[in-house]
């Protein structure tokens, strides 16, 4: 029951790579796409339905779930899985980027940070040994230490500043961490966009020693091919035989950017987000339903979709409950796109095993770029 | 496929009848309760999982409908069953009575009603005719007589009158009905609170003679006992041999009393709304999840439901949804209603069946005064 989590490289295409990370509650084929639980349930879906889109893990975030309903809670009541009726495996994020993003009254030291909860206004503390503390009681299998995510642009200093703070995290999470089977622990790659930092940062992780390695501190304002860049320089850097996982990313051209340059895992709120705000993610690239052009449409989103919700309903009933702001239209539209973007991933490892990576890419861009059906004359 | 619509009285016990009214669309097992599907929806649903709570029909209404998406596109892509993907019967109001609880700069005459629409002001008029045209259009099963209906309490006068005008658009909406294969129409009896002028108008509709009768004008502000010595006045004077609907009902209990006292069929926004808002509905009555004794209550909601999502989740997990606003909470909490209304008409057809309707009424009753578990010590 608590094996420890392994991973296992399956096969490589250029430097895309195909793996398997095993877990006490079922395996993660990577590269891996990760829908986000937010509070204890990924929004607008039932758990199995997420697992029915392809789905092999979720994430939960620490900061809310922390807040509300409460770490020491939720362990009482047997753990995250058991709370949200989830039996496979569970990433949490430290708290750290969100107490950054969302808290109020935030005040960072050497310690940790201090905060104040943006639901009720009460007080909190974040350091690297409470949020590992945390994130056991919630009883997840992949931890995420605490680290200092900042914005980009940003001045050399101030990177190198939170970077070296991370490190020193680093190692008190893993000491914090100790021995905890059945439970992985990664550490945060940070650095910003300075290639020489980004190699420090990895190469202070490395010694320290993790379970997987995670790259943090990117998709927060950059241009897309700043991301890549610092992915290209950075991937080679890190340990062949550890899973590597870009926080926070992305839309479907991020995450397929991502895996032609090595990483393994991705989370983004953005299909559900998406599909809340009427869009829906395809093989013809994003379809905005809120659009009148859909009105009489009485075709199917994508009459060749693997998913059963893509050829079901018409564009028009679809654009009819977008408009309505109908529940069943963000429910949906929710799980259009988380399935669109799990067929993504495992159209990628498919083509990974048989050497195409690269054909893979450019007809799935080739798709996106030839865009939507044409509208009904 | 387009057999005629028929009702089959199989048993009754006191009062209570149990029937079958047998569709080219499918059979409805009476007592039967409706989930409303007001925009084409049953608001937090797969249309599967309102089939799945038992339920054999829904309602959809004709005001809402009509003013979007449009009668006349919902006909030209392929009618109400194939827009929302649902291919059970259906059941559709006239409109006239959300003319009156929604529109704005209602005008009321001999012909009909004009207005304007709540959505975007358009102006729209609605007739005894139009709105048979509009529930065709729709492909409905089940169709509704345009009708008047006033909330209570009023003047007896003014009763009078709007029954009268309901009678004369009773004769209109028959004429206009004409030769509708696989459709039924339905008459509506008014006459508020007043026996004399509900007898008067049940019997006006048998005179012009339709495949099942509604009572309208309950549940629009009297006590329940007043609707109860309505319907006990009332449903002796309907015909044995056709369906009986009782419009926009109710709670369970109002739906149990209607039972009792002969009524076949039932509708009620109310399952989803209370969904909405916190509120589950169950063999102990109504919960308030929003309560913070749920807070820690690691108990299912009722562990010998036979709603599989009764017993998955804890009641602190419900609370939490309920208190971060989370979909999946109105999702769970609407599914877990509709479910609960369906074992109630469920469990009344075969209590009707086996002759024991008052003990099942009894029984029922005593589940909910006993009320909710007690809290966690
Ligand atoms: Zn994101
Ligand atoms: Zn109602």
């Amino acid at each position: 029951m608590t094996s420890p989590v392994t991973f296992t490289l399956e096969a490589t295409d250029g430097m895309a790579r195909r793996g398997r990370i095993d877990t006490h509650r079922g395996a993660i084929n990577t590269p891996a796409f990760m829908p986000v639980g937010t509070a204890g349930t990924v929004k607008g879906l039932y758990p199995e339905q997420v697992r029915e889109t392809g789905a092999d893990i979720l994430l939960g975030n620490t900061y809310h779930l922390m807040l509300r309903p409460g770490a020491e809670r939720v362990a009482r009541l047997g753990g995250l899985h058991e709370f949200m009726d989830w039996a496979r495996p569970i990433l949490t994020d430290s708290g750290g980027f969100q107490v950054m993003s969302l808290a109020k009254l935030r005040k960072l030291t050497e310690k940790g940070v201090t905060f104040r909860s943006h639901i009720d206004g009460s007080a909190h503390e974040l350091t690297p040994e409470r949020s590992i503390e945390i994130q056991k009681l919630l009883d997840s299998d992949i931890i995420m230490q605490l680290d200092e995510c900042i914005a980009l642009p940003a001045e050399h200093r101030e990177i190198e500043r939170a970077m070296e703070l991370s490190l020193r995290w680093a190692q008190r999470s893993k000491d914090a961490f100790a021995e905890a089977p059945g439970r992985a622990l990664f550490g945060i790659v940070q650095g910003g966009d300075d290639p020489e930092l980004r190699a420090r940062s990895a190469a202070g992780l490395q010694d320290i020693g993790f379970h997987g390695y995670s790259i943090g501190g990117l998709a927060v304002g950059e241009p897309q091919e700043v991301m890549f860049r610092v992915l290209s320089d950075l991937t080679p850097l890190m340990p062949q035989d550890r899973p590597r996982y870009l926080m926070g990313v992305g839309k479907p051209d991020d995450i397929l950017g991502g895996i032609e340059r090595g990483v393994d895992m991705f989370d983004c709120v953005h299909p559900t987000r998406a599909g809340r705000h009427g869009h829906a993610y395809t093989r013809f690239g994003v379809i905005n339903l809120k659009n009148a052009r859909h009105k009489d449409d009485h075709r199917p989103l994508d009459e060749a979709s693997p998913n059963p919700n893509c050829r079901r309903f018409s564009r028009a009933y679809l654009h009819h409950l977008v408009k309505a702001e109908e529940m069943l239209g963000a429910m949906l539209l929710s799980q259009i796109n988380l399935h669109y973007y799990q067929e993504l991933t495992a159209g990628a490892r498919t083509a990974i095993s048989a050497g195409r990576m690269a054909d893979f890419a450019v007809e799935t861009r080739n798709g996106w770029a030839r865009g939507d059906l044409p509208p009904l004359a």
